[in-house]
């Protein structure tokens, strides 16, 4: 069989491989779509080359068919389509107070062990997820980004009618700004590069650019002064961490989803001043998946607009070029049904 | 009768003044005993001349009895004893979203209007509760404080059992660190000065002085690895910022009493990494005041031993000079019942 391994550097190679035998408790799928992450793309930029192993295989968006069952598992069978929630839950610490998705001892499958950018990928049962036959295969590999959003906005504890502000609008800040408007929210959704405005705008969703505009007054005018129920921020940038202690409503939530590496300064006087909730959201629960699925298969989210491009998998190296070259780019798929 | 005016240049002024008319709605305090608050502090040094009417008389922790009662004012009657929650709310502010005690327009009795370091004092009624019997006038000049600490574990949504770490030992941060010690909680409280140390020792908190102990290490074996339940950073400096990301659970929240008037650097990615929270706290709701009138009454806190010195009102240059020299004091009263 075939893989896209990464080798350090800014480069892939696509490799033959051996299928591995399968342990007590895994099953052996053969993948349809794996889509990029933009964490893909920091390993690709050789920034956690600590923590992947080289050569290795990465990609954690996966939707696929069941090719073989393992020991042990119970519950599958050989072609059922399914998505992967991509977590191995460790040992237990007490600090964990029962969040498995998030525990200490948490590994990260596609990063932190083997991904899903090759033909056969063995995973553990308990990361599966049913789809739907109404849900095509390459919809299903959304399944992922998508019930990171879905997590984000079950955290938000968002209400039917309320104000959202989108800060950022990436692939994962567009999902949110979709999963939310779904939600009955109404959602105003701040993004920088024009593209990406432009695409948001055809979904019909309201858009501020803060270059351009004044982000403060245009949260005034949409929200007829009442100001943001929930700020999401997701630009992973000083700037939208500015912005988002500015947006809320007294009493109002901002979720942190984008990640920041280093600390950045935040304006915790506005915290106290009008007594604001930061909520830190990561990844997802089983729950969020069985809900991302459901969103897709009802047909009510405008999905394939976001895939940007699929390429087979044995173009994995020019994928990774591309995206660097277009940031306008939002989901890009890889087929690994091919040869 | 006798006020005591702040002049400006840290200089107060005991002034011969005219009892000022009723207007409708409002009651004359006799007023019993007035706190001084870390923020009449920083009005003595100046920080605040561009918000404070100089020469104004400062002071919002006040007990008192009533010595007349105004026009349209029911429920209230001359000689009963009160303290007073120092709020006038102002216009309906769209993104005050209900909440009146912080709302857009409020001002802060004391601050932004005259306050009750004087003999008598001109309040309106609905800023009053009634103190019962029981209750020394003393102790009711604490109450103010006290409701702060019982809106912030309020917003904490705190439970009996949980770990608390408190990140300050000010008379804020001790008193937060006692009520939830009387709701149940293990607490642990976190402190550099070593005078505030012994007496939170005294009082039979478990302490942590930071400046010389793992601070990190001291929680984990403090919680048993389950590290803490509720934060709250209660110290208003960087160091306390920078600890308070460190010492929560997974989803365990981080309550933000302290005032931070600059931006200060957040280890946000704690935040995405372990789903943390943080919730802002600004003064006290109604129901605040109410419990911590039933607190203070039942006799359960040792609220005597915060009170550092009570002083008659015509020595309050000297009070202030003697908080700045002296940074282990907690509570200073100023006496106001005497000539
Ligand atoms: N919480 C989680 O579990 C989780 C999961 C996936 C991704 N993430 C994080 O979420 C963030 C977004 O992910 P993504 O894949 O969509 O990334 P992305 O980089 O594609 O999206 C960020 C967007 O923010 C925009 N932006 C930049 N400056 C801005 C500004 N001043 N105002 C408004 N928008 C601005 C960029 O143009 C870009 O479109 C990243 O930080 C990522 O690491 C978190
Ligand atoms: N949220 C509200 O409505 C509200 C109300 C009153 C006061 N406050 C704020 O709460 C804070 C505390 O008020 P206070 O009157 O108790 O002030 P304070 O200055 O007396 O208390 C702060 C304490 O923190 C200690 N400290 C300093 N560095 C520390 C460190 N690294 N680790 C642990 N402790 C450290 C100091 O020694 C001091 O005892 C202030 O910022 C004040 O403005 C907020
Ligand atoms: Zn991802
Ligand atoms: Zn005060």
């Amino acid at each position: 069989m075939k893989a896209l391994l990464y080798t350090g550097n800014k480069t892939f190679e696509i490799q033959q491989t051996d299928q591995q035998p399968l342990q007590a408790g895994q099953v052996r799928l053969k993948v349809a779509y794996c889509g990029v992450c933009g964490t893909d793309v920091h390993i690709y930029h050789g920034n956690m080359d600590k923590r992947v192993q080289i050569p290795q295989v990465i990609g954690h968006e996966v939707s696929a068919e069941i090719a073989e069952v393992g020991p042990e598992v119970t519950d599958w069978q050989v072609g059922d389509r399914v998505a992967v929630r991509p977590l191995q839950p460790g040992a237990v610490d007490p600090s964990d107070h029962g969040c498995r998705h998030i525990g200490k001892n948490l590994k990260f499958i596609g990063i932190d062990t083997a991904g899903g950018m090759q033909q056969f990928w063995n995973v553990p049962a308990h990361t599966l997820h049913r789809l739907p036959e109404s849900l095509s295969l390459q919809l299903g590999a959304l399944i992922e980004p998508l019930a990171v959003a879905c997590h984000d906005i079950r955290l938000a504890e968002l209400l039917v009618d309320e104000y959202v502000v989108v800060i950022g609008g990436g692939p994962i800040g567009m999902l949110i700004a979709l999963v939310a408007r779904q939600k009955g929210a109404k959602v105003l959704l701040s993004e920088i590069n024009t593209a990406r405005l432009e695409l948001a705008t055809s979904l019909g969703l309201a858009t501020v650019n803060p270059k351009s505009q004044d982000l403060v007054a245009t949260v005034e005018t949409f929200t007829n002064g009442a100001m943001a129920d929930v700020v999401f921020e997701v630009s992973g940038v000083q700037a939208g961490v500015q912005a988002m202690t500015q947006l809320p409503r007294a009493r109002g939530r901002i979720v942190m989803v984008a990640i920041h590496p280093e600390p950045k300064p935040v304006d915790l006087f506005r915290f106290f001043w009008r007594e604001l909730k930061l909520i830190g959201a990561r990844v997802y629960e089983p729950q969020d998946f069985e809900e991302a699925i459901a969103l897709a298969a009802s047909g009510e989210l405008p999905l394939e607009s976001i895939i940007t491009e699929v390429a087979p998998l044995s173009h994995g190296q020019q994928v990774f070029e591309a995206i660097d070259n277009n940031p306008a780019g939002l989901k890009y798929l890889l087929d690994c049904s091919q040869d």
